[in-house]
């Protein structure tokens, strides 16, 4: 556990701002991390990652320990150095990734998947030691469990290392979740001990909360991983069937989570639960939403009633010369039209993948500003009416590209 | 016919440099014209495109016609409009397209197509009037001749519209070859037709040089080309089915032509054949080798010997903290080792196509970069001699990003 990691800059109710600092530099929280689960953010250069302000990124440890491999990795100098991104990185722990391919696929499942492949793989066999499986890549049978997990980790050298989960799925009876969370548990203490013996010293470990929708389940698990020596906590598994449902699920375990450590949303990323999320004391969120929407053709935008969604796909904008949004500062919307968006998402073009992509990670930036100067003057319910009523958030300058 | 829309600015030997004017600004020559097909440089914004020193870009008739269609695309603005490019633009005319359906896919014979999917499409009838074929889009029956191909461009509002030619492929017969071009040089009159009574003032005319591998008809062709009243000449169909023969074949076709207008050679854009036809008087290359190689892992390099391309895939790269280029200021290079770019190759990672693309776009603007700084100091001989023994071309500062 490291000391001074992070630091709290300001608080409006439950809302916290602050600092995480990690070995590769400093993160302003609350932020969204985007995801580089395959050591790229899908279409974007590092550089162009950076200038869309942008201070850390997650990697995937399943997909990177399945290609290029972590030993690769390692003999190439790290993640940072492999990928040429000099900023921070959180590597996610492998364990979703190699339940999903286990726990079937219902969609709202698959919130943290980085990947979209993992249903070539299975599963071979889920034991105290960790999970068997098939890679999707080759076939071949490989092994995952809390120190291959770490030793992994290590290899890439990320800045927050996540600990070897099993993210329960919503499906599962209570007593498979308690199970589960029990050996969620366990796994964490290997985790950590593995990284008191092995583990670079300026590796942050976060320990995972789990518990799904069970209200002294979430809270024993926040108990026991607030006890553990970890230098953050991420919620993890389900937050219940309906959106409703999680803001409930997630205080459960905020209210037994010491202030002092930064708090990571695992997977979540939509426009409206991240505004309530910070409200409620997170850090830190990820998802791959913002991104893989960009990718089939759906572009952010300041419509509430739409979940914050314009599926540019649609024949609605085949002849508009409007932007996407006027005003927002990213080329997509600065140099073209609708209509042109359009055209490239249907006709599969990398330009519009890649265009969409800049814009989504431009709102994203825009509403993780405002949501951090919110708090800093403590106006956290005039900007969460503005945001939830339809309003942009203030762009900035945007990307210098 | 439009005046003075080509100056010659400097010779050496039969190498021209010169500046080609058009409606959306000049373009310095001997140039390369990247391919944006589909109303995009695959993978790149037009912003990229221009900071990578292009002048101009080539759209294509043919894939613009069947998605989203001229028309839409001139309620739009036109085709600079629609894809934000501000710059001159050059548009196929769509006969390489609607015949290679028809003629079968030779791989050499495919040196122009910017889509890769005709196959699926299908010609239904070939006679005077043009050709009846099956959209791979959407099924329908659709029809392209000359004065649809121009009616096409002009809706496109293309700077440079080239004429609708057969482009005969290798294995025909020289009866098949010679009553093609006949009929080329028909199609070539009623374009020029259509564009006195309906074009766009501002619009250039090429025609275009047919006739196979034969020496009479090259020079017939070239010569009734010349005598129509077009604003440039390009030289088209079957060059050899050996490079050597390229040399020949094109030699044919330039001694029948006026030094006054530009010559473009459709199609071609390997580095030795860019080197030797430059030198032969040849002003604009056009080609989807060095972005199509690129989307397939491949990268050009200084070595003559590979014909200038580096397989990234291969298994050599996958450990090489080298770049691609020491010395080559593109972001590939400049940030990036083989080992990354063959990991994203393998990953067929978006990433991967995209740096890729920057890197032999800066390669082939170096490249024509230094070809017209050769000509301007009558140093070709020693240019020609370094590149083909392996040098790089002088990089210059690079793009901007």
């Amino acid at each position: 556990m490291s000391a001074d990691h992070f630091q709290i800059t300001a608080r409006a109710g439950s809302a916290r701002a602050g600092v995480l600092r990690t070995a590769h530099g400093t993160v302003s929280t609350p932020a969204f991390v985007p995801l580089a689960s395959s050591a790229t953010v899908k279409s974007l250069l590092p550089s162009e990652v950076e200038a869309l302000d942008y201070e850390m990124v997650l990697g995937n440890t399943f997909h990177l320990f399945i290609r290029p491999g972590h030993e690769r990795i390692a003999r190439l100098g790290g993640l940072h150095e492999f990928m040429g991104w000099r900023r921070p990185i959180i590597t996610d722990s492998g364990g979703f990734q190699v339940f999903s391919m286990g726990h079937g696929t219902v969609a709202e499942e698959i919130k943290r998947s980085g990947g979209g492949r993992d249903s070539d793989g299975r599963v071979l066999s889920i034991d105290e030691r960790g999970v068997g499986f098939r890679s999707y890549l080759d076939g071949r049978d490989r092994f995952m469990g809390p120190e291959e997990s770490m030793e992994v980790q290590a290899a890439l050298g990320s800045d927050v290392a996540l600990a070897f989960d099993e993210c329960t799925p919503f499906h599962v009876s209570r007593e498979y979740t308690a199970r589960s969370m029990e050996r969620t548990h366990r796994w964490l203490a290997r985790c950590a001990d593995w990284k008191l013996r092995s583990g670079p010293r300026e590796q942050l470990l976060f320990g995972i909360v789990q518990g799904g929708v069970y209200e002294d389940l979430r809270e024993e698990s926040a108990r026991a991983v607030a006890a553990a020596p970890v230098d953050g906590i991420a919620i993890g598994g389900s937050l219940g069937r309906e959106k409703s449902q999680m803001a409930e699920v997630v205080d459960w375990a905020l209210r037994a989570l010491p202030e002092a450590r930064p708090r990571h949303l695992l997977g979540i990323g939509d426009v409206d639960d991240v505004v309530a999320n910070v409200r409620a004391g997170v850090a830190l969120f990820d998802c791959a939403t913002p991104t893989r929407l960009a990718r089939h053709g759906t572009a952010l935008v300041p419509e509430p009633e739409s979940r914050w969604r314009l599926d540019v796909t649609s024949s609605a904008a085949s002849e508009s010369r409007d932007p996407l949004i006027a005003g927002c500062p990213c080329p997509a919307c600065r140099d073209h039209t609708r209509a042109y968006l359009h055209y490239l998402a249907r006709a599969k073009e990398l330009t519009g993948a890649r265009l969409l992509t800049i814009h989504n990670l431009t709102f994203m930036a825009a509403l993780m500003s405002g949501l951090r100067e919110a708090i800093r003057l403590n106006r956290l319910d005039e900007f969460d009416a503005a945001i939830t009523s339809g309003a942009a958030p203030s762009w900035g300058d945007g990307p210098a590209y």
